[in-house]
């Protein structure tokens, strides 16, 4: 198939999609009655459903199963927080302006459009123009402003909408800005992630976890992102549901206990060396790629075989999902090491969930900016002799010589990092005296060699005090729903053959609605019978939706197949009823007061569909 | 108990639960090592676990019980829909400043605080200014801007920091305010609460619904107010969790077919008859509270039974609960009755969720602003005869007097209200001319009696169309916690007499881990058994904690009681374990095996601590 065809069945194919996604409410624009905002949505009833389904099997697969430390920290975040993340300065992207309109864009989508474009719509693209438009997607996220912007210009782009001029690109800040109380003066912002209310958290954490390492905190909660052009749907948002986990870990043992657990777990994996030499992704035993230093260490190895497992109980089909490392370029340069798992769906290799190593960075940063120690400490089994930088003010000579300003200059003196009091004590032992910079004076000052000792001391040391390293692992929640909705999704024809009926393939787990209650006839005891069962699934914790209208019962099951309701019960008698299966539409019969008990089983996990053809009469629809 | 003396012995209670649950993480100021923000706090692991229990529960009790549809919205709100809903022009306190530091106070807060302590501390006031006091105390909400300033130069109220004098009080807006997109040009504001996100909804809902009223949507989410001076802890802050619900209802018919399932529930009513009058709350059947006409209508008091439920099933005390109807000086003018369910704690009567009729408001104020008309259609079973003005503008003879603004001139008479058109053809009538203005012309125009005719015809009706009644009950959900807090706390003596231990007396639904395993002592095979117990609590999706240390079981159960765990195993054998349950301390012995289960059982209510005390043998501690 060419790429032209093929583009156009995956355009065909996501438009079925979101057709009934956006008819049925999974999801529609927000504040439609006002022609809504780019990049936000709504999720209707069932999304809503499978949203809270979705997170509430996180929490069982990732928060209860390694006892992490749930936190919930406010989204409206003071200026100060991230300003030491490094989101105030660094968290922009590149935009470009219609010269005329005042329209904004963002500057690499525009080059990345005008190169795909060209090599799907322009046949006779010599070899070189190709490769040329190949190496540019490929450098895309790399390209300064100064390099986009030339770009820009060679390849002639204007404003898409209206053809005018471009200005050259300059970085847009992507956080929502806001100000924090009455008086205006306390800049604050929407969180662009959850994960530096952790970090800044990271000290009473550690002692909630009786001061052990490791430990993971984790937290679910909104995100903002004020996209300069959102696209793709539910993909590029300007708020968002992340749920992050940051497992702190002793940078010196990053082994994990649990880690046999998923070692023999297979999937594919694309390596940075593969990428970078064009091979294709591969399946490698979680475990071989830990041995052969493919991944950093089990840790991370461990989260990916959790990844792995939590994508695909939901739903996601194992033969496009990938995780991909980062190349030595697209990662931080603090990073020991970057995995996403990518879900491909319409729009393409889709990063849903990331799993980086980020060693010390954030606790660093945020001890620097806050002067709070974000530290470990461990009792080493025996003390260790470690060799001691100490820097020894002379306090009698320092006021002789600087007065009142003594103090600043001990502090200047004792704040040196090692490197600068290693050059110190050369220069005073070459030439007796030294220039200093003292910055809370913020001038230079002449040190001579009896004002301070410098030197090297053997120490014997009790504990070890260490920044941890943090390992993330990043949940795109909404990417990974509306991947879910393209991989569930399946059309098959009516009775009559007449039309093709949509359905959602959800497993139970993540049905919006668990199942549903159709008297089969409008009469009052079948009524009667479907309100008592009605009753029995509430009690038992059973989401369900009655129909007691008299539309035909295919009907009634087609608009269900279209939620991805699992499982029907039709009453037919009022002492048996049939239940039927969305995707075999195989059918039992259960006596009415057990329905509900065998719908929980099915729905909850104890038991199996085939479980219950076992025990149950079966008949054919 | 004199009012000093209580005031002191509140406080030091208060001051009891709220270290223990910033020791214990239950919550924290945000972002503390930065010195925290006013009004922003963190619930840590036991606090967002008892946040997360509320919340399942809140979906239970009434989402999936009433079949509602929820929904999930953006925070980020562009302005347009706020100023439909009047917030932006109307959602502000009064402040004053500081005239030389610029510190900001909410003015009604300075005088109220004055007051109260006026009444507090002085006990020689005679019993006129007692009187004054506390009638303003009673109006502090109806004052406008002159009246408050009035106040506060009477009374010589300066800025209590400084002692400064303070600026006559202006309305400060409370919205947290941000720019969508990156134009600059897209006002925007973080939403003050999540109703707007449903109405703006309801025709895409009522479709969803089938086009069947009555029907409740849902929301949980985030909700924003910049407060001036945020203060009492968890109950004034910036940021915090809502769950709200709007029964959309026919207004003619506010029956609720459920509500005799509520109707015999007995508890304390302050209607407001009884408040003007002085009397206090008293225990009124909400059956014979609606029958006597003291709640509006069955919906509203089948809502009231159901949030009575739901508080005591939480754990509020239902002695220091009560339902308050709104004075006529507090209900929005639009508003048909309002009720607030009240908790009371060491602040005072603190309301925690507000169940308000309020008519058709909102709907037909988005309906004016989008042209997007929300309304519900109903067949009539019969047709019915009705009485409609009918204005019918002579185009022809229009055309000729007004030319270009001929279609201005027509929508306008189109436009008119009864009123207004009845006037009209009156004055057309008598004089043969009348003025007329047009508003889209923004001028004065001269109509004549033959370029319109306005006249009553009878016409047939086959369907009613009508904007439905929305019945809103709001829940705070940080308020509800935090007033649980203090409901469930006590202390008792440790075993040997000298100290108090601080107990959190949550039922399991509540609790923010379920179980403790605690082996005896620390031995290979005990922790074996510990870790096999575990193992099976986290398949039976009970959450617990592990604690092997060697520190005393008594030391062990101290820890927990102070998190409000309700269950705490002691493996000392390899066979059987000892089962203790928190507020009795009452033990059985439960085989290994069996344990995980016996704690499902009794902590998701399929049975009782009772039944287990019946079932298995008892030993006491």
């Amino acid at each position: 198939m060419d790429a032209a065809r093929e583009a156009h069945n995956r355009e065909a194919f996501r438009q079925a999609v979101v057709n009934t996604l956006e008819r049925r409410l999974f999801y529609i624009p927000s504040f439609k009655i006002y022609r809504g905002v780019a990049g936000l949505y709504d999720y209707g009833p069932p999304g809503c459903a499978v949203k809270a389904n979705v997170l509430a099997f996180w929490r069982q697969h990732f928060v209860l199963e390694e006892n992490m430390l749930e936190v919930d920290c406010p989204c409206v975040t003071p200026e100060v927080v991230l300003k030491a993340s490094g989101h105030v300065d660094k968290f922009t992207d590149l935009m470009v302006k219609d010269e005329k309109t005042g329209n904004c864009y963002r500057a690499d989508h525009l080059l990345k459009d005008f190169c795909k474009e060209k090599l799907e719509k322009e046949p006779n693209l010599s070899d070189e123009k190709k490769a040329e438009f190949r190496h540019v997607l490929a450098v895309l996220d790399d390209l300064s402003a100064e390099e986009l912007g030339a770009k820009l210009k060679e390849y002639g782009i204007v404003a898409p909408d209206t053809k005018n001029p471009l200005s050259d690109p300059y970085p847009f800040n992507l956080m929502f800005q806001t100000s924090i109380g009455p008086s205006g003066t306390l800049p604050g912002y929407m969180r662009p992630e959850t994960a530096q209310g952790i970090f800044v958290n990271f000290k009473d954490l550690y002692y909630y976890n009786g001061s052990k390492l490791p430990f993971a905190a984790a937290q679910i909660g909104q995100a903002f992102r004020n996209e300069i052009s959102p696209r793709q749907g539910l993909l590029r948002v300007r708020e968002f549901t992340l749920a992050e986990i940051e497992h702190f870990v002793d940078p010196e043992d990053k082994a994990h206990p649990k880690f046999s657990e998923v070692a023999k777990l297979e999937f594919f994996m694309f390596p940075r060396e593969d990428q970078v030499s064009g091979r294709s992704a591969r399946r490698i035993p979680i475990g071989e790629a830990v041995a052969q230093g493919i991944v950093n260490n089990e840790t991370l190895g461990y989260f990916i075989g959790r990844v792995y497992l939590f994508l695909t109980y939901l739903g996601i089909d194992r033969d496009r999902l990938r995780f991909r490392q980062h190349l030595a370029n697209e990662m931080a340069h603090y990073a020991a090491d970057c995995w996403d798992a990518e879900i491909e769906c319409s729009y393409g290799w889709i990063e849903c969930v990331g799993i980086a190593d980020r060693s010390a960075y954030d606790l660093r940063a945020h001890t620097d900016k806050s002067g709070v120690p974000l530290v470990a400490h461990e009792k080493l089994p025996e003390p260790r002799e470690v060799e001691k930088l100490v820097i020894a003010p002379v306090k009698k000579e320092l006021g002789l010589a600087f007065k009142g300003n003594q103090r600043m200059v001990v502090e200047a003196l004792e704040a040196m990092a090692e490197k600068e009091a290693l050059e110190l004590k050369a220069t005073l032992e070459s030439k007796g005296e030294a220039e200093f910079h003292v910055c809370t004076l913020d001038r230079v000052v002449t040190i001579k060699s009896n004002m301070v000792t410098i030197s090297k001391e053997i120490k014997k040391e009790h504990q070890k005090v260490f920044t941890p390293s943090v390992i993330e692992p990043s949940f795109g929640i909404g990417r990974i729903i509306y991947c879910l909705y393209e991989h569930s999704f399946y059309t098959r024809p009516s009775k009559d053959g007449d039309e093709q009926l949509n359905v959602f393939r959800f497993p139970p787990l993540v049905a919006p609605i668990k199942c549903t209650v159709f008297p089969l006839v409008q009469n009052q005891q079948y009524e009667e019978v479907a309100k008592n069962i009605a009753r029995s699934l509430t009690a038992a914790g059973i989401s369900y939706k009655i129909d007691i209208t008299g539309t035909s019962i295919g009907k009634r099951y087609a608009r269900t197949d279209e939620l991805g309701v699992p499982f029907a019960i039709t009453v037919d008698s009022t002492s048996s009823v049939t239940v039927r299966e969305r995707d075999s539409k195989q059918q039992i019969r259960v006596n009415v007061d057990e329905v509900a008990s065998v719908i929980k089983e099915v729905t909850e996990g104890q038991s199996t569909w085939a479980d219950a053809l076992w025990k149950y009469p079966t008949h054919s629809s």
